[in-house]
């Protein structure tokens, strides 16, 4: 069984390079990945937040946020 | 034929977390991924500054590098 994994981003320059080698990088077999752009999700920005995304691009995995390099804080977001 | 990804990393608490989250979650049909402990082998520093590694955890992937979270700066590792 796959589990879910989240990858929050907002279409920044940093954001994209991160998407295309380590979120796709993950193994389909263990995970299911979900892209979520945050810039157009303005919805799931407190979700995000409360799985403590603190800034973009951020992959939620295993209930664990890991920040991959540095694109944008949250609060550029809003 | 996969592509080689190598994971920096110190022993640090949150380089282990990325090191089990992250890096043994890369495909392993796209990925062969070297797990190296700069903190042991010393003489591999050099080599991933020059792959752009500025502190650890750090995955490089297809030549782009990647700060996952912080652990702590390469200086410290010197």
């Amino acid at each position: 069984m796959s589990t879910k994994a989240i990858f929050y981003h907002a279409g920044c320059p940093v954001c994209v390079a991160a998407e295309q080698n380590v979120a796709h990088a993950l193994d389909p077999a263990k995970y299911d990945v979900e892209i979520v752009h945050l810039g157009e999700s303005n919805s799931r920005i407190q979700e995000a937040e409360r799985a403590g995304v603190k800034s973009v691009p951020a992959l939620v995995l295993d209930g664990a946020t890991f920040h991959i390099n540095f694109g944008a804080d949250m609060d550029a977001l809003k």
